[in-house]
This record gives C-alpha cells, structure tokens and sequence, in this order.
C-alpha cells in the first residue's frame, strides 16, 4: 500500500476523511450508489466493536437472534409515527421468484415491526417477560450520496429489542442499553460521549422518548453514536402488534418496550476522533493490530528474540503483525504498520539487542519508550495500558475545549461562526425556537445530559436564547454529523 | 416450555422435525412466507459455528470483510451460466428512497459479481494476490414454503472467495475450505460426511468444478452440507469481470479463482441427526448450554456446592447453566435441560453430598456416570469429550449402516424402495443416465468420493448400472434434502 500526501486534518476534515479511508483500505465505493465495501482492515475494527459490546448487552440477559431482512409493508403501517418516519428511506421488494408479489416488501429500516409481530406471538403471561432480543444484521435506509461510514444505503448494527411488565423496568433497560453504548464507546474506542435525552422533534419514530450518546469531532461537529428508546406502549397497544398479557392478577395488560442500536457509523467517529495528517491512529483495545514488530536486519539472533517476543504477547492475547520479509526495507515496513493505524510499533535491530533495550514507537503522539528486552511483553502491555488512557483523555480534552456554554443567542451565533463545537444553552423546548435556531446557525439540539446513570437532568433557573421565555433546562447544541 | 408429546422419529421424521424445532424453541414462521425466525435457542448454535469455524478459515489467511447486499442486475448478467442459474430464485427492488429505480437491484443469492467487480478494480500485479476474502452474511433464494433451516427464502451463511496467480494454488485453496468444512462438521457437530466431486449437472451455476461434504440423515436421505467450487478463470476473463493481473514476467494473466459456503442449513442436518424421540440432543462441542447444575432441593450447602461447580466449570470455558430456581420442581426443571438438548445434566442434593458422589445424566445414551465431588469439574470436561466422540461414532455407524454398493440397477431400485441411503454404483457420467436414476428413483449423484485430502479419486473397471457402458468411477447416490 502506498501511502500518499493527505490533505491536513485541519485544512479541510471531509477530504482528509476520505483519503484516509482509501490509504488505510477501510472501505471502497461499491457499484450500487449510496452503498460502501467494508475491506479487512475496516471490517475488523467492526468485529472487534462486536466482540465487545456483545458480552455487555449478554450479561444485561440479552440473548441474540435473527428476523427476517423482509418486512411486508402491511406490518411497517401498524405504528403511524414508524411508517411515517421511515417511508422516505424504504427499499421495495417487488418481484421474487420470477413473479411479482401480492404484497409488496420493505427491506428492513429497522426492525420493530417485523420484531413485534412475533413478540404478539410468543408473550401471553408475565412470566414470558421480560423478553429480552438482539440482532447483529444489516438494514438499509436509501441513501443517493454515500459518505464512507457515516451515510450509507446499507449499513450494519446491533438492534436490541425489550418487552417488559412494567414501565419502570422498560426505563432501566433504556438507561442500562445507553450504559453499555456509553461503556464501550468510551473505554473501547477512547471516544469520550455526552448522555442525555432527545428533544421530542429528535425522537425515534415511534418512540415516547430518546436517549442518545453524542460524540463531538474535532471539527466541532457533533456525531449521534448511540441511541436508546423508551417505546412507552405505541408498538404493544392492541391496535398496533397487540402484545398482550395475562398481569399476576389475570388482568390483561400491554408490554413496555425499549429499542436500541449502535452501527458500523462509529467507525467513522473513531477515524475522524483519533486520526491525524499522517493518517489513521487507531486505540489498542479496538485495533486489529496492536503491535507491529519489525526486525531491522537479517540476524538469527534477531530473528529469534522478534520470535519469542511475538510469541509472548500472543500469549498474552495481544493481536500482533510479525513484519519479517526483508525484502521490503524497514522504512516500508514502518509504513506498513502506521497505514494500519497500529498504535505501537518494536524495531529489533542488532544495536538493540547490544544494549539488550527495545525501542517502542507510540504511534499517537509520535514519542518513544525504552523496554527492557527481559520481560518486554509485560511493559509492552503497561505501554499499551497507558496509550489507551492517554488517547482517551486526549480526546476528552478537545470536547471540553470545544464546549461553551452561553447566555445568549448572539453569543450562541458566534461560537458556531468560530470554533463550534457543543453549546450549553437554556431552551424552551417549543419546537418553534429549536427550527428557528437550526435554520439560522445550522445547529440542532443533541440532548439534555443526564447527570447521573439513573437518567436525571439539572434544574436550573433561566431563559430561553431564542424567545427568552423562563425555562429550566440548559440543552446541548451543536452542527451535527 | 412445556414438553409435548412427539411423533415418533422413526414414525415420521418430517413431522418430528417440526416439533422439535417447536418444542425447543430454536426457530418460528416468520410473517413473510417462504421466510423464518431464528430463536435464541437455534441461533446460539450458529454463533457456536460461526465460532468455531472462523478461525479455520483465517488460518487459511483469509480475512473477513463486507460487500453490499445489493447486486445491479447488469453485473449478474455478466456470467452467463452464473445468471441462469440464479435467474429464478431472485429478489427484486425496483423502488428506492421513494423513486422507481433506473436499474433494478437483486438482493445477493451468492456474492459472486458484486465481490468480483471490486476484485477487478484491486488486482493489478502478482504482488496484490491471492487475494483471500471472506463474509458472514444474509442471502436471498426464493422459496415458497419453509421447511425450517432447510429451505428458507432467506438463509445466513459464510462466503469465502479467494483470488490466485495460478490454477495451482487455486485447487488447493478448494480442497483446503473443504477440508475446513470436514473438520468443523465432523469434529464440531459430530456429522460425519463423505468428501468428492460433484457430476457436471450438479456443479455450481459459473463453477467448472464443484466439491461437496455430503452427510447422511437417519432416514436415509443425504444432505449437502457445505461446496467448495473452483471457479477457474469462468469470472475472471475479459469478457466477463476481467480480473487481470500483471504476472511476474510482465504478461497479462488472470485471476484463478474460488468460491466456498456453508449455512445455516447444517443446523437442520445437526438436529436430524441426533435427536431421537424425546427431541433435541446436541454434542457438546456446539451445544449452547453444555451442562446444566440442578440443585435437588434448598439447602445451604447444595447451593455452594452448585455454586462452586458452576465457578469451576465457567473458569474452565465451559457454557453451563444454573437451574437454581426451587419454585419449580426437579422434574420441570430436568424437563427444561432437556428441552435445550443438553448433553449432561448433574443433579446435586443433600444425598449426592453425603455420599460424596454426584450423578452426571448423559442425554445422548441415557445413561448416568457418577462423579466424586473431589475434582468434579475435571472429570465433567473428560465426560464431555467422551460424549462428543460417542455421538460421532454412533452418527458414523449408522452413516456405514446405510451405505450400500450395488452391482445393477435393480438392486439399486431395491435398496433405494427400502432402506435408501448411501448407494455406491457405478455411473458411465453421462447425464442422460444420471436423469433416468434420478427420474426412476429419485436418487440424484451426490459426488464421487475422494480418496484422500488431495481430492485424488479411486479408479476401478466396472459397467454403468443405467447403461451397461464401461466405466471407471463408482459415484455415490443418494436422495436428498
């Protein structure tokens, strides 16, 4: 791969996006408009996000399955806001077999509906609740322009589906599914997130609310990474998909329901998080590789201890690339690994081994580390340990450098004319001022951050920037991805 | 769940199929026809394939990636024989995002030509192969009615398809994803196969050769349970997705190229195969729930010793499940390990402590083994293992049982009105005898077995038993799924 002059991140983030993406063969236009190939090195990034949401949504007592990709238009009308929401977006089936269909059949949005219908099917008493799904699939939602990752015809996720008893148990799950989200964003790929609710105008079709995590790039533009539903009871009511039950009274009563889903689009924040002009810098815990190791020069000896080292961090279930064919020079090699966005790198030369120290390259912040040849595979993971951390806190300060807060609208218009980034501002939560602010500033309303893991949000007296009027809540803001 | 009567196995097998995969909840009619839902119960056993099989594949080096679901109709066209084998099964979207499409799209029956024409646009020099590439996705086939597993429109599966400088290596990559596939099934799924070839009429629409792995099911029908197909050059030609490459003297050259799958359908075969007539039963190696612990009743000291066995047991990497709940009786909760197919159930109460010795029921044979608490948990692993081999070797016995060499046609007929099963015959690979068979019989050629892993086949003198022709190849047959 060769590895070419990219645009400065700071010059203009979108082309640099996209030529990072084609340098490190994360992904390529595919022939069908609006759709992307996810290539190996992209797609592992993908299987490592799997790897480890999947345990945290299990240990919830979430249990995997799978739905049919179809959904017959006649289930996707039962939920008016549902249908309403996703009709622009539909892929229609309407031939199968040679012959063309009765009923016409959506490609799935999102599942719900088909979902649901089964969920109607199986839950009769209390104690088939609460019912607890998820499905790792892909869905489509029409796309004419495709932007690598962020904006694709076809892309791929996790969709949680709950039906509970209660609405206070329904609710934990909303809060326990943002928790995970929130979890592996931001220890797995060191992306720090604000929780909050969704404005109503912001609300997951069909949905009584939503609760998001938001991510702020270094552009200043926010990116939705996550987003958890309270479904109330619109889908269960018996004139949507009837899921009834039998209560421990023997009254009939209809299940609570909560959604939740995170996709292959994160992948895009994480390029865009931790990239630099050099390219793709990826954190340990969720790169495909984690250690490059190059021999500098044909040695036996040498060749033995890249050996033993490499065998001892896999030990160690470290992913390692071994770069060993000297028919390429070390400079190649080194620019193999970074194309990768390994974030540390080991030469073992003959120099090295001499003075019985390895050099570590840390790939982030472009400084080194001495190791000790005895025992390196142990201070290669403490090395890893602390690029982890440090690429997270780095992160996190770029967010809070990016965040004002404000008093007024003129204030508000300033800071998205300069810098950007997220606003802390009272609203009054009338649509009428949330359309008025986006239209005049290009900034939407992410959320109202919870200030705890239960959900609450702070009171405060103030005014609305907009109208002025008394309110409570400070909002966050921001132009949105 | 509650445990119904099942039609005998023997008595039915179509029907006892059906209950079983009701009463286990593995898999449910979906509100589309032709279409299921795969319930936690049956998915878990992909997961545990997926799982299994994976790694197999990446230790050929082939690495997992993601093409689109959507296939222009112009690109399938582009192999002629590719196209009219599929031509029947496809799905068709004409309407997208709210427009009639200008190109319609078929949802993928096979990745074949969306994959290719990527390859096309990567492969340029000798040094970009072989290019090896794998994805776990959904496909679409058009089916009518669903027979769970077996027969649905929609199907998950994994298909590898890799890209070679010479027909060479390409050949041996075919051989090796069978063999990938033998060692999972046999050795993951306790299913014995039967390697080979299969005859020109059964070969992949766009292959010039196909392999199989083909298993007997107990009611002496066969299923195919995983192909390998050598592609040749059929795809990568100029006049069809031109994949040409630079070879190492400067020449133009094209890509030799293979394609290799196995779905979704293999869980059918594993249900089938060693179930019997109280239902599921699963080997343990694929079994989602290898051991469930069942306290016998409440007691202080019963629930450490569970809870230690089951401390024990987890730490060890084995997938157990605590049936501690004591509002519901031994019996419904021996019932409920039963219904998951669990291969051994241990039962501890205040007896089995006194006596030190605990009962491990092993589902398969009916059979109990007794256990010293000392250690259990070492013991229980070793048990496993046995029980693994046992139900391959009872799945191979009866694979002998119901194989047959016949001399003549009428014998053929005979057994085929009988027992069915595996016959052994030799065939003059003509296809108007292969069609009479079948049309005589319903016996269609299922490969013609090889010898050992270097797909060499044994050549014999013999006489075809449709046509009396000399020939050298006894070809196995068999009914099928």
């Amino acid at each position: 791969m060769a590895k070419n002059q990219l645009t400065p991140k700071t010059v203009d983030m979108s082309k640099w996006y996209t030529q990072v993406i084609y340098q490190s063969c994360l992904a390529d236009y595919a022939p069908v408009k609006g759709c992307m190939v996810i290539r190996p090195n992209g797609y592992e990034i993908w299987e490592n996000i799997h790897d480890a949401l999947d345990p945290l949504l299990k240990n919830l007592g979430i249990r995997n399955a799978y739905f049919p990709i179809f959904i017959p238009l006649s289930l996707l009308n039962k939920e008016a806001k549902h249908i309403e929401g996703f009709s622009p977006e539909l892929a229609i089936v309407t031939h199968g077999g040679g012959e063309e269909l009765k009923e016409k059949l959506a490609i799935r949005p999102t599942s719900e509906t088909v979902m649901y219908t089964m969920y109607s099917k199986w839950v009769h008493s209390y104690r088939d609740l609460p019912l607890l799904l998820n499905q790792w699939n892909n869905v489509v939602r029409w796309e004419k322009r495709t932007y690598f990752f962020l904006r694709t015809t076809e892309f791929l996720w996790q969709e949680a589906h709950t039906a509970h008893a209660t609405h206070e148990e329904a609710w934990q799950m909303v809060l326990d599914g943002l928790s995970a989200y929130k979890n592996m964003v931001e220890n797995y790929l060191a992306i720090p997130v604000i929780s909050g609710k969704k404005s109503a105008h912001e609300t997951f079709a069909g949905a009584t609310l939503t609760t998001t995590i938001e991510a702020l790039m270094p552009d200043g533009k926010a990116l939705q990474a996550g987003t958890s539903h309270d479904l109330g009871q619109n889908f269960s009511q018996k004139t949507a998909f009837d899921i009834a039950f039998q209560d421990q009274k023997g009254n009939t009563a209809y299940a609570w329901q909560t959604s939740f889903g995170l996709s292959t689009r994160i992948i895009g924040a994480l390029i865009m998080t931790h990239g630099d002009d050099d390219g793709l810098v990826l954190p340990p815990r969720i790169a495909p590789i984690q250690v490059a190791i190059l021999p500098a020069q044909e040695s036996e000896v040498v060749t033995h201890v890249c050996e033993k080292l490499a065998e001892d961090l896999k030990k160690s279930g470290i992913r390692i690339a071994y770069l060993s064919d000297l028919t390429h020079s070390l400079g190649w090699r080194l620019n193999e690994a970074e194309i990768q966005g390994t974030p540390l790198t080991v030469v073992i030369g003959e120099r090295e081994l001499a003075a019985k120290k390895l050099t570590a390259k840390i790939r982030h912040n472009r400084t080194e580390e001495t190791v000790n040849i005895e025992n390196a595979d142990r201070t290669i993971q403490r090395i890893l340990e602390t690029i982890q951390e440090d690429m997270y806190k780095k992160a996190l300060k770029n967010m809070k450098e990016l965040t004002t807060e404000v008093q007024t609208f003129e204030e508000f218009e300033q800071v998205m004319k300069s810098k950007r980034g997220f606003i802390k501002a009272f609203w009054c939560e009338q649509e009428s001022c949330e359309t008025a602010i986006k239209r005049e500033t290009k900034a939407t309303t992410r959320c109202l951050p919870f200030i705890n893991e239960r959900g609450a949000v702070s009171e405060e007296k103030g005014v609305c920037i907009k109208c002025g009027k008394e309110c409570t809540h400070r909002w966050l803001f921001a132009q949105a991805y």
